[in-house]
């Protein structure tokens, strides 16, 4: 299949990259050609106008439990432990490998809605998620979410060995939950693993101040300088939340190569606070944006996660100039695929994936057109997206004005399946 | 114009209302029936199938600069006085009486795509804003942005006796800008004019801390004591962000009748700070939800402002719990109506306005269903957007699935006149 995109503007978020008219050319999974309009002798499968409407890479959602669609909007407005305990962990124990296929493909669907070309997930039944993923031709990183009550270490180093490779689209890394769900021995046999297979660690940490006391109750250090010096980072990793760390943490992430996913929207659902985004991007530590799960977020929009990312930044900061829109960008295309090890998915150049969106900029929130960059962080949303390719292939289009899914089953017969799931959980 | 709407799921927003399956029939302007599904002789001229999607009051928003659309990300990222003084001032100067016409049909274009049906506007050239919002049949209450450098209070009075009653859509209000703009002996006439007319007040009060101290150090008292002791709420009113407030501030507002319109998009992208909205509400202080003007925000997007009124709270409060769902969708519908001085335009019920929206369920970011009042507000959309309607007219629609406008111009000419004015204004 080769396609060809003409009259474009082209953003390809390369360093230092402006955005430009041209054409942009893909045979299979591959970008071929980007640049300036030019004659051609090849033969194309598909020539789609993009009528000087925008295209960029797609957007990474670099943290999120998509399965947890069955609890959207079923338990909202309550604090985080009593949420967690009565309305999350009881409900989830009844979900089947069944179950957790088609709620995943119901956040999928909502996925290239926004513009999301991969996910990097961390849930239960990685089996049954990576075959929802690879069926649907969403591509995706999963990780473990091992801990003392669910999964183990070597089930994780079992995945690991088994779920890579088995389909260009699905992927699978050293994971577990996090500091306060794992005992130390737990977290050294991690460690042990990402040692032996000289792998990173992708973890949630320091999601809130209680969880980064009780660690300093029981190990006398934050989550983040014990994690370090447990060695779970020793081929670097990333940590997921990060909202409450020291300056002494930011020095530990900045020599441990860890990387931040920030999830803005789920921090604030949940009054987790605001993570230091800024002292992040000055100690020039990577940062990228997940959603979260739909049962903390509670939509997987990253259009919402853009601005809240700068605008609790600047919140924090005091500062409107804290985090311009350009280094959001940055954070849910070029920075998330070095982050979730898709390095190929990063920006818009000849070899590598075509994974990419197109913005639709004829809408009166896109009107009239100045600072079009400015414009997709501040204004953009999901309406704005007329088309998302993964791997080639085209998952999502606006072309005639309709939403248009390209997927083998409609999403009607997902939101059927997934009600049954959720009536049949939680009554 | 008789119209029927069948099939829907209904939330009158009445005191403690549920959501119910009836439908709603319309005879010009008004509702006349909401209920159950019931047999009528009655002769429509048009029946809507809802299909089971969820019916509610139209989303005002309470405070807005529409023809700031032509500065929408033209200067994102600086800090507040420099924005202001550096690129607005100079540019709003240029501004014509027909390019504010202009500018305001394409935010009333974007205002309609998130179910927005009445806006309270505050700018320059009140007439050119009627006539557009007028053209368009939009809704809006205007009120007066006078101030030492721009309008008069003399002006302020002669359009609220002139604007008013010239169309079922358009109002006009007693306002002015702020304190920090207008002079003691201006305040003064606008409280005259105030108390001569028996009329509400609205300008915008404590949007930041320096403009508070400034104040202090003016009078020895804060912007809230200092306007009300003018004798400025003699009829209440409102005040537009007011996130700089101590506890005596609020007890002024309350022993006033002043409400809160809150503008949580705009305080975060300019790092204005965060509103104490729950002490609002625990005070008994009714609160309504603006999207501010769109060089400041940068979209007129109501559910965008609707998941961060409720998120910056709970932030603010370190608490998921605060200002729950159903609190949020009471600001901006029947607290709202009051507020704007549009009472009748509140609630669905007999007699009332036929300002409504109707919501798509059946996106992947709304389900499954589960509780639909939270999923509006905390995972909402304007793609799930079905109709807005205003006055018992459609405005917009997506019953096919295509963005449907129902102006008598097409958005691609309102666009193109825009870029224009902005093209000559910005260079």
């Amino acid at each position: 299949m080769k396609t060809r995109i003409i009259n474009a503007r082209i953003l390809t978020m390369e360093e230092g990259s402006e955005i430009f008219e041209g054409e942009i050319r893909i045979d299979g999974s591959r970008i071929t050609y980007v640049g300036a309009p030019a004659e051609t002798d090849e033969v194309f499968d598909s020539v789609i106008d993009a009528k000087r409407n925008l295209v960029l890479p797609g957007f990474k959602n670099a943290h999120t439990h998509s399965a947890m669609t069955f609890l959207r909007s079923s338990a909202d407005d309550l604090p985080l432990l009593q949420w967690l305990n009565e309305q999350v962990f009881p409900f989830e124990a009844k979900l089947t490998a069944d179950d957790i296929y088609s709620l995943s493909k119901l956040a999928i669907l909502e996925y290239v809605t926004s513009g999301i070309t991969s996910v990097m997930e961390m849930y239960m039944q990685p089996e049954a998620i990576a075959q929802a993923f690879d069926e649907m031709g969403m591509r995706v990183v999963q990780v473990g979410a091992a801990n003392n009550f669910s999964q183990s270490t070597e089930l994780v180093e079992h995945w690991y060995k088994t779920l890579n490779g088995k389909s260009e689209l699905t992927g699978f890394r050293i994971g577990f939950h996090a500091e306060y769900t794992c005992s130390e021995d737990f977290i050294e046999r991690i460690a042990d693993i990402a040692e032996r297979n000289r792998q990173p660690v992708f973890t949630h940490i320091s999601e809130g101040q209680p969880e980064v006391d009780e660690c300093i109750g029981r190990y006398g250090m934050t989550p983040v300088a014990f994690l370090a010096k447990k060695g779970v980072f020793r081929y670097g990793g990333a940590g997921y939340h990060l909202v409450h760390t020291t300056p002494e943490d930011i020095e530990i992430l900045k020599e441990n190569r860890i990387a931040v996913v920030t999830n803005s929207g789920s921090n604030m659902k949940l009054a987790s606070g605001i993570a230091p985004i800024e002292d992040y991007l000055r100690a020039g530590i990577p940062v990228a944006i997940g959603t979260d799960g739909p049962a903390s977020n509670n939509c997987l929009d990253i259009f919402r996660e853009m601005f809240l990312t700068t605008g609790m930044a600047k919140l924090r900061a005091g500062s409107a100039a804290a985090v311009p829109a350009r280094e959001v960008l940055k954070m849910v295309t070029c920075n998330a695929a070095k982050i979730m090890t898709i390095p190929d998915a990063d920006v818009l150049a000849p070899g590598k994936l075509a994974d990419l969106v197109m913005i639709d900029l004829n809408q009166p929130n896109m009107q009239p057109i100045n600072k079009i960059d400015c414009n997709l962080v501040y204004s953009g949303s999901k309406q704005n997206v007329m088309m998302t390719m993964v791997h080639g292939r085209i998952l999502y289009d606006q072309f005639d004005g309709r939403q248009n899914y390209h997927f083998d089953r409609e999403p009607e017969e997902i939101y059927e399946v997934c009600q049954k799931i959720r009536d049949r959980i939680l009554g």
